[in-house]
């Protein structure tokens, strides 16, 4: 039932040139030291070469490597072995297994329109008015709501919630759990609330009033771009007025949290736990790191990139590299780090001085 | 299909004042920029005024514009604009399209309870003994286990899980994913735990036992209070032997983890990717920002704020404006990033001090 | 329909013993306050014993505790009151009500085995050739998708979500919402991308590229241990080429996100909203504290502790107390802590040496 591939085959997939024996069957790629007969080694640099499985006979290798010394039959050779592995993997990726068309068991509204090619798997529901473009791929007990217009080549996983009125590209791959078009989180209270008077007064503030929260509901959804893809229970709420945005080709990883409202341009990266909170704008090729926090109203510049867990509180211009909490460019980060790290050592080299120059020690 | 509303409906509906042709048929709400025919222009703000888009006829206007000059139709006055986004997005929302009644496709067990008017969907779950208020919508997917007690107006949206015994109020809402009364995070070792070592020391600890950790299984629940709404994929544990424990009015946004025994207070607001350690108590009205993180086991007390990614590492009196990590009073952290940024001047300040004062160099 | 249990039956469960009248029967355990007749009151510590209920005629109670003079009618004593409270627990939890054998709303693949004495709920979907051990519960809405193979004794929440090819020992349990083995978020651009740059410059970067995402397919699965158990909500990336391994005994809390390859250890603690990024290894017996965060691709130790917000950057070695962002030695994060709270008096202090060594103040 495992697919085989041909040297041949795995070479023209990737646009590589391979040597040997093109002909070999390969039943799966494997790390150097997990491979052996029928696997296709991946050993793109000459630290994991010495490692090489037994009975292995063909790899992926770095450029003028010597397969023959290595025991081989066949090598195919990239330049950039980390692009390779991007050919290589949706080549050899089964997919899910979703039977084509329309599992008895999901209730697909019958104004709904599904375009052709479709594989729904069962205890799904596809809301009246939902609209979902050719060769879409839902796996079992996900929701689409009503009003949704999804593109062609969808790829939904088990459980994924696509709310009311989402509109969502083409290519569009969602990780089991994913919810997108939640409710914004926005309350607010009758009179002015303590967080909007320390905002003002940068923490201070009259005597705190008993107040509660009255919801402001989400009229607009979410607005997803081409070629997007989100994580395992990652969250994107819907917009207050207007939609919530996220640009073609950006990428959302597992536990994600993005506030409604929030513009997010092409091509970023956000990886596991960040939290970009309401009305925040985010430009394109962005990355930001895992548990990265955004606060809310701000704006992140084109080509930004913040390390793991750094908390931007401010806007941040195009290119800045970032890290640290609150955030700073990363050298002037890496320079803070270091001072604190010596501040013990400084503060007895200031309490020494004191007591030479005014012949007494520090005070503390 | 789509719900249209005059001017005066409106007006009414937040008990505000209108000027002009009150007959005026609103389709939607709109930013300026994007209003236009049909929609109404929400310039609360004379600074989003100026981009009014083309063709629009109705606005709703901070007190004292001049809606004649804007080339406007009617308006209407409201004092303060942000809670009048409460009563109109209220009375625009179309609300979820749930179906009347119990879907031949929902499993309800015969020994639950269901009130009047209920709205429940397809692939939805009622377990024996649970007890639901009038009026439920509960969207597909979702579940609602053995013996769980819900009051009025619950909103349940898709594939919400909501535990064994759970007992919530009235007007609950709970976005998708939301997991209610899953197993607290508590485990125990035979012997004492490293963890339970370093409690006591601050760190140091004796060599390091292998250990295994046993389950300590949770016979309590959760308690939820009415008007509380919880976010997509937040997750709220079960006690241990008492009921973890959210207070009426609170709201609780997406991603958010409260561990088990956790009691929070009245009209609390705990943002994104908030995390709550077991045991901990939490005052009324209580803001917790994005990211925030509370200790296992201490108080926070009525009134406290505390900004985006903060870490509460110790009790906090009751009104405390709180920033950091370790969180300390928002002015002060504010003097400490301050400090830390001017830091390697500082290192500079005292090597000059020493060649003066010693006459020699930093030794470094 | 509750069962009750006799102070005798409790006793022998927890391998203790008992005083006074071991007939009597209980029906619930609490917190002394809220004990009272059919209680057993957990007093394991003389401060919770002033506060007993009227009524109470039972307790566990501290080795040498006078139940004569509390009133009580009947004690248990244990040495180590925590881990009595797991063997109290687990005698105590009636467990989730999933009836025996298959829900004829569930959808088993005619090719997957499931061991004997399941319990499988409605909505549940297994897939083709995966392969569950005997007396399984799998409660209502979740997936185990082709080729899964999960030993004995298996408890799965609702809507727990387990992918393809996925691997489990015996006596797993999942919380409602976890998702083990959802694809890897990993990307890559055709050329070098800026966090390529950055990781080799620190910071430095050549003018930003326009440049998209290729995914990365996930080809490998996840394997997972005996006795582990995820949190509601929780993630678990499937590996690149090989799988996410999590060892035996090792437990994961709510809204934890595992990174692809990740390999981790045995009887680890992770705590709730722990982020693990791709291709770390952690070792055995090590505890996350809530939000801690790990980067990609490096080692963390056995017996590691790191408290919670930690935020890990680098190597950490065995035995290590880490707090603190980036992680240092607990007791250093402490001194560091001290030391920035008293940077603004240090600044005045430098202040003063400069005017009395140089005759200037501050040039601030």
């Amino acid at each position: 039932m495992q697919r085989s591939f041909t040297i041949a085959e795995i070479a023209r997939a990737l646009d590589a040139r391979s040597e040997g024996d093109a002909s070999i069957e390969i039943l799966r790629a494997a790390e150097p030291a997990a491979a052996g007969r029928g696997a296709l080694a991946l050993a793109m640099d000459p630290k994991y070469a010495a490692d090489m499985a037994q009975g292995t006979e063909a790899a992926i290798l770095w450029d003028g490597a010597d397969w023959h010394a290595m025991g081989l039959r066949a090598a195919i050779f990239v330049p950039r072995p980390r692009y390779a592995m991007s050919g290589l993997t949706r080549l050899m990726d089964p997919g899910p297994a979703i039977a084509p068309g329309i599992h008895p068991m999901a209730i697909v509204d019958p104004t709904a329109e599904i375009g052709e090619g479709a594989a729904i798997g069962p205890f799904v529901t596809i809301g009246p008015g939902a609209v979902i473009g050719p060769r879409a791929r839902i796996a079992s007990h996900t929701s689409v709501a009503e009003g949704a217009v999804i593109g062609a080549d969808l790829l939904l996983m088990q459980g994924v919630r696509i709310g009311a009125r989402v509109r969502i590209g083409d290519r569009f791959i969602a990780q089991p759990g994913a919810a997108i078009g939640g409710d914004g989180f926005s309350f607010v209270t009758p009179e002015k609330s303590g967080v909007e008077e320390i905002r003002a007064t940068l923490g201070a503030r009259a005597a705190a009033q008993a107040q509660s929260w009255t919801r402001i509901h989400s009229l607009g959804s979410v607005r997803i771009g081409d070629d997007v893809e989100v994580g395992a229970n990652a969250t994107i709420d819907r917009g207050t007025i207007r939609d919530t945005e996220v640009g073609s080709g950006t990428k959302i990883d597992s536990l994600v949290q993005i506030g409604h409202n929030t513009r997010i341009g092409e091509n970023c990266l956000l990886c596991g736990l960040v939290g970009v909170a309401g009305s925040a704008r985010i430009g394109n090729r962005v990355v930001l790191g895992g548990q990265v926090g955004v606060s809310d109203n701000i704006f992140i510049g084109d080509d930004v990139i913040a390390g793991g867990a750094t908390k931007i509180f401010t806007n941040a211009p195009a290119g800045r590299v970032l890290l640290g909490s609150p955030a700073v460019k990363m050298e002037t980060q890496i320079e803070i780090n270091k001072a604190v790290r010596r501040l013990p050592r400084l503060f007895s080299q200031v309490a020494e001085l004191q007591k030479a120059v005014f012949k007494r020690g520090d005070a503390d």
